[in-house]
């Protein structure tokens, strides 16, 4: 069947069941009751401690088929899977699944083994990187990889989807009865966000924490009534993975001026008024356009209300200026978020159900005025590729992208017209769509900037602002005439990858390459 | 058939259902899965805002037969009942189910109009006093009242035992999207930690508030996510009802003599050491007794882990001179302690489930060294009665009795031999079991000391301590010399009331007089 993008997508897929097809942003309405995890107990008296990570296998105990989930708060200084899975390895088990709220990343290659091997036979993700990603488009895991959205991770969670059989959660600081939290400690990395779903649903929860601090921890992220066992290891993260915060603006001219456009499309809009509300990476032009926002908000003295999603130091900076009432953190992206968040009680921990869920009373992001998103490729219709290459193997994952996309007023993809002034960027279709166009408002290109036919109102006002708007076909026609149309990739091989929007419908599928 | 603590309750009761018989404190294990609220959606830009509360009920709607809750963080400032249950009223709705996480109080007599003219016909609560109570005694409602603890309320609710159809939470402070807190605000109440449960629970949320802060509220107790409608009314609490913090000693000499007995029973005891965690009232002697603990921490330079509970101004006191690293707060009793949870980070508001839930992964009255109750009557089981007087009538409920006796390590009654010289305390059977005997530790009364034969050597160690140790039977005979043994209610009266222990057994039942 074709869904709402026009994707040809199976009815049922082996290893994955029956298949909802995408809709449209807002078209799937949920009909159901959340999961119901088990009643839990700890008797009175009953300790938590468990000396190591096998001791906690046996004890629970782990065992062949069994789904076990990581989280991604402590991004390239992740270090559990590897402990844990080594443990899985060691006690000789197989067919586990894998669910990690994001990555494997680049230096997670180890787990190809492990996939090789039958230790883990499935994994669900919000994104994968590097060459564990080229080995899953390469068909390592017989069962489709599911990518879903930051905002889905948690709904299909509450929906009982994806049910983890044992979660760790790796735990800066943490007291011997399991409260626990990001804020402090050695491995401090802020916002536990991404976990807190799985506290609350998965069958046993285990923290782990290279820091036991005496009873009770006064910052608590997630209760001592949620978590299991607590154990103790040399490192559980490391803190020089989150990246230190560099809150320097880019000096490349092109993406200075991609910047400005986006900052002055903001402006232009409307939108940049007492109670704006903000979203934006720290990579690419972003962090430079944060900039460009900044300086026009001092000036015309607005304030904000809020800025949200993964947070980076040059938000703290403008949440210290004043500039918003709130940060709402997910995950805090650099050190001198870590820290800000453990002291300025505006710079608020939240979890990705409240930071992006569809189905709830309402996730922040579907009060964001404006984000500024990136693309691996954006087509014609304005839908846009973040999970694969233009040869067909994955490279990434929705992370946050649809999510924000559809909540915010106001979606800009920034993004150069080629890359590597060797593939176009704009083009008729992409390989995979990962966001519908019909959540996409603008797309920022060196050359010009090109608006969704449907917001005729900002069009209008950006041509009135005198920015360069041209038709998306003009966009894809330069970047054609400039690097040429590319071969796409075959398209007939296995699925091994299939990409849920956030509602948990299916927006694409990926193929073996 | 008759339970562990002797009582003989029948196996079924019409508008209760199957009951299941008390077993002792940790005798009955869960085995099932929590319930499953349904899933939730509102859609971006939606609005929550409703103008009034008589919009809301229509809105819903609120339909014969459905189950309302209401919590009692307001105390005696409680304005909320009222005003819903006048439109339901006005609406002509019938057959409600009346929820509250603790009362209805004295000031609540209008209830028993709502209970005669079938407008509510079901309550459960931890506690009923004043005209309200005496009505049920005697039969005002069809369906036998539900007496829980204040744990067993969030483990009710978690295990689709309770389903509470509209809950309406008083709401101090409200953002347009449903953010809400009790912190601040003209109704400023501390702790909502009592609603929690129904926030996440109930089949619609509605927060009523009279202090609507511009979007985002940054200090947020209920999130937007699990709220369904924001009402603005007039007032949403009165903060007067509050009771105003008085950390005056008492100047009774005979209360102040059993509260240095409960002093020096701690002391005794040896659970006053470095970590101590405490949990006392505001009334009768224990805030005496927390004045004199205060000083032997001061004295010997002992550093407590924490205190929780209704938090009151003294314990505030005590958490600020560092004798506790942290107050958990569910509930705060006067003025001082509400802005001491807005202000210090060491001041936590937690839910009921953390708070008493005997049913999660550790609740906090399982840590605590020591708590002090009250009793209306002590048998020579050690059994306490704090839900009905001598004569059968109605008069309380368990509220965090039951709990905090289960879960602290050495649990102290303190009491007077007789009330107003009239009636024995101490005695052979007390009229109903609220909490079991061997949940307690120690009685502590003005003529003497006794200690449960199931602790030994605490009985040693108050001896040794020279304290005025009596065997239970004596102080009974004390009291019975005192004030003669009076008659025994009747038992024959149809139940009104069924008193459910913290882990949702049936301790006891109260009968109709």
């Amino acid at each position: 069947m074709k869904n709402a993008v026009g994707r040809e997508i199976p009815d049922f897929l082996e290893g994955y069941g029956q298949i909802k097809p995408f809709k449209g942003a807002f078209a799937t309405i949920p009909t159901i009751r959340k999961y119901a995890p088990k009643v839990k107990i700890t008797a009175p008296g009953a300790s938590k401690l468990v000396d190591s990570l096998e001791a906690v296998f046996k004890k629970i105990p782990i065992q062949n088929g069994m789904t076990l989930s990581f989280h991604h708060h402590h991004r390239d200084g992740e270090r559990l899977m590897g402990q844990v899975l080594a443990v899985a390895e060691k006690l000789g088990l197989k067919d586990l699944g894998l669910s990690v709220t994001g990555g494997p990343f680049p230096f997670h290659e180890f787990l190809i083994d492990y996939m090789k091997s039958g230790i883990i036979t499935s994994l669900v993700t919000s994104g994968i990187y590097g060459s564990v990603a080229k080995a899953v488009s390469q068909g390592v895991l017989a069962k489709p990889t599911i990518l879903h959205t930051h905002g889905g991770r948690p709904r299909k969670v509450q929906a009982g989807e994806l049910q983890v059989d044992v979660t760790f959660i790796a735990a800066p600081s943490a007291d011997e009865n399991g409260n626990l939290t990001g804020a402090v400690g050695p491995s401090a990395c802020g916002s536990l966000g991404y976990s807190f779903a799985d506290a609350e649903y998965a069958g046993t929860v285990v923290a782990v924490t290279d820091n036991i601090v005496p009873f009770p921890l006064t910052r608590i992220s997630i209760p001592q009534t949620q978590v299991d066992y607590v154990v103790k290891v040399e490192q559980c993260g490391d803190p020089n993975g989150i990246v230190s915060g560099t809150t320097r603006k880019t000096t490349d001219p092109a993406k200075l001026e991609m910047a400005e456009t986006c900052a002055n499309v903001i402006k232009a809009s409307g939108l940049l008024k007492e109670g704006f509300s903000f979203q934006t990476g720290a990579g690419g032009p972003s962090l430079a356009a944060a900039h460009f926002v900044s300086e026009m908000m001092q000036k015309d003295q607005i304030q904000g209300s809020f800025c949200a999603g993964g947070i980076h130091a040059y938000l703290v900076e403008m949440l210290e200026m004043g500039l918003f009432k709130a940060a709402f953190d997910v995950q805090s992206f650099d050190l001198q978020t870590v820290e800000s968040m453990a002291k300025n009680p505006n710079h608020i921990e939240i979890s990705a159900d409240f930071y992006a869920n569809p189905f709830n009373n309402g996730c922040i992001v579907h009060q964001l005025d404006t984000v500024i998103l990136g693309a691996t490729e954006v087509d014609v219709d304005f839908n846009v590729n973040v999970v694969s290459g233009s040869n067909g193997v994955i490279m990434g994952g929705s992370g946050g992208h649809s999510d924000t996309a559809a909540g915010a007023k106001m979606t800009i993809i920034a993004t150069n017209l080629t890359r590597g002034g060797k593939y176009p960027i704009v083009m008729d279709q992409v390989t995979t769509v990962t966001t519908p166009g019909e959540s996409i408002d603008v797309v920022v290109t060196e050359v010009g900037v090109a608006v969704n036919p449907r917001n005729e109102e900002l069009k209008r006002r950006l041509q009135d602002a005198g920015l360069p708007v041209k038709d998306i076909q003009e966009l894809k026609k330069i970047a054609e005439d400039t690097v040429g149309v590319p071969g796409k990739p075959r398209q007939d091989g296995r699925i091994v990858g299939v990409v849920e929007y956030r509602d948990g419908t299916v927006i694409d599928v990926v193929r073996e390459v």
